[in-house]
């Protein structure tokens, strides 16, 4: 049976095929700067050469079109008619309180997806027009919905309320929900795997650093804390994104600034984080090569990241009373070797050491434990779109 | 040498005046509720009765003549003429980057204290105007200034730089500032003689939790980290004041309350916290009362409290790799048994345990620690009255 996955984010829709239940991949792309000149469509037939394609595109409804016009053609398709496609999964980012799990998607469903426009304006109308450019093109096909913010409902109130009057939760739905859900539940569920330990005998902590970046403390099978809040824009320092800061900052620079709730949110969002405090870029490879090369903004950029990540974990440790095991995940977690280094470097105290030479892989599943360290480190590529998959084949089956 | 010492707030002013260099209180009170009906003027010269006198006082100019009045008074009084009172000690919160230190107070720093209004809107212009009443009632004494941000200024960089663009630092002065500094310094010394250990070989945590509440990691005789900011506002949960929220929270609440910048501040500062949580008190006492008697809000709110500071304990071990003594200060941390003894609760990992029986102190120097504890823990009374009187009379001296 095959499935499509579609990631659908604000200018851009990435995209997978796998055959399940055997979860092997058959083809992946993405659709990147849609609305933006010089769009770019990368596609991979496994087993062929990726191909790159350069193309305006308009709008999410074109570029799905680009991409369903791929998965039938002869050279590069998966299928030979789309209606061999018996699925499609679809991350959706914020499912508020609603979804403590996937979903089926039906209208009951999209509107609670439209009800957490407002919780995440960036994201969700987004993965709405991945959806309904499926329905669209796809009718009939069932369709399944995957929420970043589903995996850390299994927080407790003592974790995700904030010190904020009630009416704020039960009249604004304001609460720490918590962000790459997926994510933190794969990797978690692999490192418990790979302890040979029940998961809810674990306490694991899982570190997503990529351009978003989230901190996630699982303490017997249940999410005791998450660094992302009621938006992603809380927690660590990322890309763009300023993580945790002092919230009379927010008004402060209003005024100061002259700017208005939108203003502000675009300087916190878009304009902070390692880009900001570097002035070169968001990319941690970047600020790596540059601070090498002597550039101080990196290294103080860089410095500040892996100061904030140190603090999680020790706040988490705190929380949990130990921990099992320390999981790297995404982007930079799998790929940096230096930054996981300079985090786990004088941990001792918490138990956390690492072995410096094992830990001079990328890309792929490592231990990377020191001789004396009281925790597991790991490094686990992290892997979304299997797990939507999965929920997208358990379900579909059920309709 | 008699040293008068002021700490006036936005609607009080409280008062000690010191014998020095012996250090010894001779009386000290407060005109509470200026401004506000029902102004309350409590004295106690030492050795004898407290007394409580109920007028109402429109300004702090009047209450300051209240104050000086008292202190020549043949009953309540301990000197016999105001020049007896050979210089004044002022508590100011904000002094910027531009104190590193206690300051004499002449045209400059008050300029200077003026510069720092809009980071501290609530406690400067109040400083700054007991400061001025007491340069017109005792013309030629000299006076000191004590900044709350003083002994944060050992902090680097990479620990006071939010992750903002850099414009946020260099041309609005945004950073991590911290406040209670004459408070850390004081209980962090204190806590250093009493290991018997170098202040520079020390590695120190310091909970500072009142009704307003920060935590600092003092390290080497500098500080590493502190939990209050740019203002007051962030970091541990206090009695009124939300401390750590995504930023976004700020914005969304405007939107969707139609609330300005000074609105949501006053939301975050005022009403906000252990009020805001619990619906009933912002004092810890009323808080654990009612938890005993079974409220369910006063008990999420005092469990939310305490993770707060738990987490904060984690992220500073973690950032130091390691603590030689957690110390508990101010209102809540000297006097609420409970609340200790909840922060500790199984924090064993991080080297924390105290014996139940010896932390049942109130209000007194004590050594709390578990007999497995690889941190001290202690419970010491901060004195930031004596901290200024100390400063005053070394800086008094030198004019």
């Amino acid at each position: 049976m095959k499935i499509l996955i579609i990631n659908t984010g604000s200018s851009s829709i990435k995209y997978q095929v796998f055959s399940m239940p055997q979860e092997s991949v058959l083809c992946k792309g993405i659709v990147d700067r849609i609305g933006i000149a010089g769009t770019v469509f990368r596609h991979e037939k496994i087993g062929n050469e990726k191909i790159e394609i350069r193309v305006d595109v308009q709008n999410h409804a074109i570029g799905l079109e680009m991409i369903l016009d791929i998965l039938v053609s002869p050279e590069q398709g998966v299928v030979h008619r789309l209606e061999e496609i018996k699925a499609v999964g679809h991350r959706v980012v914020h499912g508020g309180e609603r979804f403590k799990e996937s979903a089926v998607i039906g209208q009951e469903t999209i509107q609670a997806i439209r009800d957490c426009f407002e919780l995440a304006p960036a994201h969700n109308p987004a993965n709405l027009a991945g959806i309904e450019a499926c329905q669209d093109s796809m009718p009939g096909i069932p369709q399944v919905a995957v929420f970043d913010t589903a995996f850390h409902q299994t927080m407790g109130p003592e974790h995700f309320l904030y010190a904020l009057p009630m009416e704020a939760y039960e009249k604004y739905k304001i609460r720490r929900y918590g962000f790459h859900g997926t994510s933190h539940d794969y990797v978690s569920h692999e490192a418990a795997r790979l302890l040979d330990k029940p998961y809810e005998d674990c306490r694991i902590i899982s570190a997503h650093l990529g351009n978003g970046a989230s901190i996630t403390a699982i303490c017997g099978g249940k999410v005791e804390d998450t660094s992302m809040g009621l938006t992603p824009l809380e927690g660590l320092v990322m890309g763009t994104r300023c993580g945790d800061v002092d919230p009379a900052i927010v008004t402060y620079l209003m005024d100061r600034m002259g700017l208005d709730t939108d203003g502000i949110n675009d300087y916190l969002n878009k304009k902070s984080g390692l880009l900001g405090i570097s002035g070169i870029s968001a990319d941690m490879r970047d600020l790596v090569t540059a601070a090498e090369g002597g550039s101080e903004e990196a290294r103080m950029a860089i410095e500040i990241y892996i100061l904030r990540v140190k603090g999680y974990i020790g706040n988490y440790i705190a929380k949990m009373n130990g921990c099992d095991c320390l999981v790297f995940t995404a982007g930079v977690g799998e790929n940096r070797f230096e930054i996981r280094e300079k985090i786990c470097e004088e941990m001792d105290w918490l138990g956390i050491s690492i072995d410096r030479d094992k830990n001079r892989v990328q890309g792929e599943m490592a231990d990377i434990t020191g001789p004396n360290s009281r925790i597991k480190v790991m490094v686990i590529p992290t892997d979304e779109e299997r797990m939507i998959a999965r929920d997208t084949y358990r379900l579909s089956g059920s309709i």
